[in-house]
């Protein structure tokens, strides 16, 4: 079946344009110059030139051991690659608009001006742009996420110092917005950093599936000039091979998971500043912002907002975006490469660049925080010691379903009497169960509340101090 | 209550970096870098440079009517601010780093430095930035959808065009992506036509709720200098006000419905290119794009890709993307203006372009795209015509439940034999069932099959010539 | 081009199942049950049957005045359907399992037992389930869509009556939930009244879009026995017709298009509900949520939770997640019908319901919600009087810059020397700024502040009348 | 700060509805049974009958060791449990409407009735509900998960065995759905089996985090009668613990990473169906759907549609859509239990639903597909021997580049001369460049382009071979 049968009479661009000429930026030679900007990716590309480099060195090398280039050419062409690079970073590097429609191509059309083209034209042997993007990103996201390996660790290792310090503090523990029991403070923040401890440990297993080679699958078939992959997957740091050539060429998965993995942590950080922007209402008042990490209003002279929690939240929303139109873009895709994946490029940086800059805002947040404990404590109420209060009957042996409607009936007494529940008087208490004695008056306190909850992963001192324990082991 | 309390002891930023000093970018003077740029968006709201300067000659006007401003002052004020706007515009104005947080504050910073502070510092009275913000976006996306509004009235006259001139050609109509019946040409563009008519419907209505003021809404309360709103929206060309001030400034609606047109806009345009990129295979060959919107394959020499089309289809990703991560930022916001709705301008920014970008393509493609006619009666099937023989029967009185069975008896029969449905005899017909008489051989025609389709909206000549006016009268 | 060719040696399922006999679940006979149940949606769709039957008689109708039924075959057809629908309205019609997939072949199946099936067997002449799915859904939600309305027209009615009854009431505005301005607690509620009213406006443009007509579509290629189109529309109410047959049965747009409208109604009682939970907080005190729609905790004897303030809130990422699932279904698919669509089904039910039933839990909360005046006014702060206390310099002929610097001295100074705004004297403030005299004492009133924002739109008294005007007047 | 300040006057239900009476579902008695109704869990939640009751033995066995319960109490409890699982496993379990709200509140309820409130009124000490949908869904999940790593072990199983089998078959490999180079249909099979195979990775490490136990973390606080959490998560199979009883009680992640797997690996199926779906339409005729799995039309006698795989492709929407709603409900949440996390529930259960259903239908198809090797074999087009083409040159040691262009000079020679390139002539070739010799011609071999691409993982015979040992090395 030949392609000719494809050409239709009449489909030459320029000649044939009955419907649209008016309506196109076609121009005579048949460009549109619409179509190229909405085509090149050099302009955001251009951000892997390192990575493009060193694996054209590493398939240069490959190739020269499989026997396609000489020693010399080789050599040629690896002190090509690094003065182009040297341009990179010099940032004497010109762009040629409308030639270099992406960093392959740029890289390749610069190489050939400094080495020649007969030389430089044999870089290409053998490979395809579909496996060559594949490999840049991956090295270049591979880079990125061990960066944010580190700034996550520092953000766990500022809250287990912060909450080490600061055990004594105790607040009230809210759930659905309502003051629960009193809970202390460290344990708020450990509640989020075990959150984000699970995320650095599944960051983990995202990078070792990140850092995976595609380097030799050339289009889509393979490579077909025995070139060396385990070498070079060696050379440029990957842990191992992708196994398909068109799965190599056709997954955009790495990228996905990678996004997903951040939309899980936005979301954490977005519960995390969702609190503290309430904890820093006037209202609550448990905390202020350092000024660093907030600003004023251009008409309210007396304003203090919380921007960067904001933004924090904010962001939230822009990274998970990326996801969910990166998630839509690959549905329903053929299989191997469709251009359709050049839109994973630039989610990927933005995405990474959102989440490895939010972490940081969020340790210089928590870094500079003041606190306000006697705010805190001002907003421990004595309800919420109603359910030590059941507890208590409940060691005495009554069943707790039947001490929660105690409790509850004490609860209605105060509220009743507008006697506070820490002040009712123990024939208060008898009145309403004969069961009370003494000792129920030492219920009330925040302090012995806290303490009650000593299993593990409570509010508890000790247990407190295990947790801490249990975030620092994985920081290592 | 007095907001002292909120200070606790030790909170000045600088001095207790008791947790984080060697984690956060906090300098000496309390300031973080990382938190500016996480913070700025002068790199991209000064895309609405111009917007911002008008919202502000009619606020300086809105004043001077009111009496806050003297007729010099505002003079003062609207000369000086149409030279910042000539700066703008002639590409001169230099934004102050760290400084210019946003496009408000470089244009009036810079005002004060041409009219002098005294007058210039009298601008922003009873104004905030929460107003002027929503101000600019509001003008600037009516302006770029009114555009939209121009490309897409476009894209549907090269529709029209092609379906008037090439009504004649008959295609196979898939359901399924299976051969289901014969249609015309004209009538598959059509069926994306009129989805792109109702497009520019509905684009028309979302428009006119963008195009509404916010100006004189203040930080949330109103304005308290009694400046007349009506007079500023007549002046910026709104056709109407927002009626609730904190509504004003809080709402990001017209972004989100912008976004969700936009989206559902792109999903039309994603099922376009679907099926012309299956149309354009080796296999099909019905269409092949021009050379200006294909591009080669840097392995394969004889490769011609479809980039226009797989672009189309996964910018759709990115489209949603923009709109799913807008909606969760809103997402369970408190009321009012909070930092988080910034994060509404990016994507704005970019999400237009996207669809604005993205219907010029589509127009330039169907502009220029060669058909194959020959290809397409090729893979017009007898079996397609089954549908026809059922009705023939029915035309004699025969239920449809029982046609659709004879019918399917035939199709049976031309497997099993492989005598094609078109070459059986009257006397193979008539041994399935004894009804069929010799017109039945007349209903093997694809012409005939389509002319049967001839009520409204249905593939049969009258009834495509019908749709093409439908359409062609939206367009006005 | 003949299909046997399809067939490859071995195909015949229940022979060929080298690699999965016994992975799968097909049994001898070539049926696997669970794609039985994968495939079939007589258990959601079910919910048309009365659509379904109305459809069928308008169908019958029209085709008996096309010549296809006689008189007596189109009464038996429509008193049979009408048996059809009491069985379904007395719950008495039974499914066959395996048999009934869908609404559609279980009424024509069940109507076949009861008139016969020479006579039934006529009714689908030139009829497909693509059109009839695309007519019963659109019937379906267009009535769903008008019972919202006139929900969506109660909560705006239950609105505008507190709104002026309660129109005295002050408390904080707050932006970035930080105290800003006093403003009226209706000024509040119209906030959201507004952006349910544009809600509302636009429902009613959704509704306009849904209530067009596929039947007659054909299954893609329109109809070929001259049914009148418009005259089955107008039977069942629809405003006009769909003008192309494949568009027809090719969109789910109108789903689409109604959940991106209801993801934006969902996304404002999600901040609606934020205000009134943060509001609810023991800190806040504004609001007290009535027993009715709120619950205790199970260990927690004194909790009183706002479940369906956090279900409204909650239920926007169940009704945002049915529309971002629909749109991805729909990206890229083919032209026409694929199976792809039916998944638009269920998640129109439910986000239909969702949308339908948060709405009336809103009008309920609103409608029995208690507040408290006092820990309002409790929460105003002297300190959110400084932007008038600028406006006050203003007034003066200060430029606006410098009256926000003078006020923020003043609030430093309060803040310094623990006297609060209220209680400086006149020369506290002289000793900061000359320009302030007695009058200036005068300014610390928040029903002064308030009354101050009178330009459209504001929060005094007769801006805010004028909006509930505004409002009322789309409620007819 | 007592909570009585938050009973406002008139705030009784049912008696102050100043605003809504006649607007809500509420009586007189201040119930709203559409508020019942939309906070109600049990008519879904009952799915975790058997979690429910397991967590409740374990914890009071737990219970019974730390002395809160007696050994015939705990005795009692047991087997009254038991007796309400044999209720929900015999279909015996009468819910009682409006009062059994949720799962939890259901088995106590029974269990009360059964053996005595006296003694059933122990089971919740010190225990909350929040803890207990935790746990249950955990648990729920993590046998669940399970499961789904069986169907997808035994669908790798079936892909891995047709790879054996059929190694042979050789296809046109597509990049852009243009073709390409030739393949082996086992590559092509096995290019998506590296992608489940990686889904089963990720699987594996999702199952270990969801089995980590919440059981005694209490409301928030933790568990004050210090029971063994060691224990009891070992009587019901955990892996470890949750290490903070807030972030226990407060994380859906274990429901949202599953979600994200979900969809990573539905977006695979769905590339995998759409591939499927284009090989069987008529054009292309590459396989062909087992009967069991695709249905017929109502309209059309001699349709076969790809059901099964449309379906497929088209859930991916709905499994995304579940796993970005709940993405957002969870969005800014405040920290530890909130109503909208109720939202997780049905979510999850129909995310798992289709992703396990999904896999085993895909199992199926595979299983029963039949292929078309004289279609696939007459889709190779002697143009997709360009690059080989090319590589010959270029092992006559001219650079690549070059190649590339003299390669395309052939296509084009063929492309005007109408003579296919596998008949052109040594004359031919020579005539565009003369280091062309006789071996050209051994060239146009798709056996022998296929067995060029030799390196790891290339379509060559031994490196397929390669490939089917990895993937059946991660089976085991």
């Amino acid at each position: 079946m030949a392609s000719e049968q494809l050409r239709a009479p009449g489909s030459k661009p320029g000649e044939n344009m009955l419907w649209g000429g008016r309506f196109t930026g076609l121009s005579h030679c048949g460009l549109d110059p619409l179509m190229v900007s909405y085509n090149e990716s050099i302009y955001y590309d251009r951000a892997f030139h390192t990575q493009d480099i060193l694996g054209s060195i590493a398939w240069a090398r490959a190739n020269y051991k499989a026997g396609i280039l000489t020693a010399s050419e080789f050599s040629a062409i690896e002190s090509g690659l690094k003065k182009v690079e040297g341009e990179w970073v010099a940032g004497t590097f010109k762009i040629i608009p409308g030639v270099d429609e992406d960093i392959h191509t740029a890289n390749e059309r610069r190489l050939g001006e400094i080495i020649g083209k007969e030389v430089g034209g044999k870089l290409h042997t053998g490979r395809s742009r579909n496996e060559q993007v594949a490999t840049d990103m991956r090295l270049w996201l591979r880079d990125e996420l061990r960066k944010i390996e580190v700034f996550l660790v520092d953000f766990l290792k500022v809250t287990a110092a912060r909450a080490e310090q600061e055990i004594d503090l105790i607040m009230p523990g809210y759930t659905h917005l309502q003051r629960a029991q009193p809970i202390r403070w460290s344990h708020w923040m450990l509640s989020y950093g075990m959150a984000f401890a699970s995320d650095l440990e599944r960051l983990r297993e995202v990078i070792a599936r990140v850092n995976l080679s595609p380097l030799g699958a050339g289009a889509l078939a393979g490579n077909c000039f025995g070139v060396n992959r385990e070498a070079m997957a060696k050379e440029l740091g990957f842990e191992g091979l992708l196994w398909n050539s068109m799965a190599a060429v056709s997954s955009r998965d790495f990228v996905l998971e990678t996004m997903q993995w951040g939309t899980m942590l936005m979301t954490h950080l977005s519960r995390w500043s969702e609190d503290l922007i309430i904890y820093g209402t006037g209202e609550f008042s448990f905390v202020r912002l350092a000024d660093a990490y907030s600003t004023g209003s251009s008409l309210m002279p007396q304003k203090k907002n919380s921007d960067s929690l904001e933004l924090l939240r904010g962001k939230t929303g822009r990274a998970f975006g990326q996801m969910a139109g990166l998630t839509m873009t690959i549905k329903g895709l053929p299989s191997t490469y469709n251009k359709d994946l050049q839109e994973s490029v630039e989610p990927m940086l933005d995405h990474v660049k959102t989440v490895s800059d939010s972490i940081r805002i969020a340790t210089g947040v928590l870094s500079t925080l003041a606190v306000n404990p006697e705010k805190m404590r001002a907003s421990l109420d004595p309800f919420m010691l109603a359910t030590d209060l059941a507890d208590y009957l409940v060691r005495k042996g009554v069943p707790f379903r039947e001490t929660h409607h105690i409790s509850g009936q004490c609860v209605a007494f105060s509220e009743k009497s507008k006697i506070p529940m820490d002040q009712m008087k123990l024939t208060d208490f008898q009145a309403i169960d004969s069961r009370f004695s003494q000792d129920i008056l030492d219920c009330f306190s925040y302090e012995t509340s806290v303490e009650f909850h000593s299993a593990a992963g409570g509010t508890a001192k000790k247990s407190v101090e295990d947790q801490i324990k249990v975030m620092k082991s994985i920081l290592e």
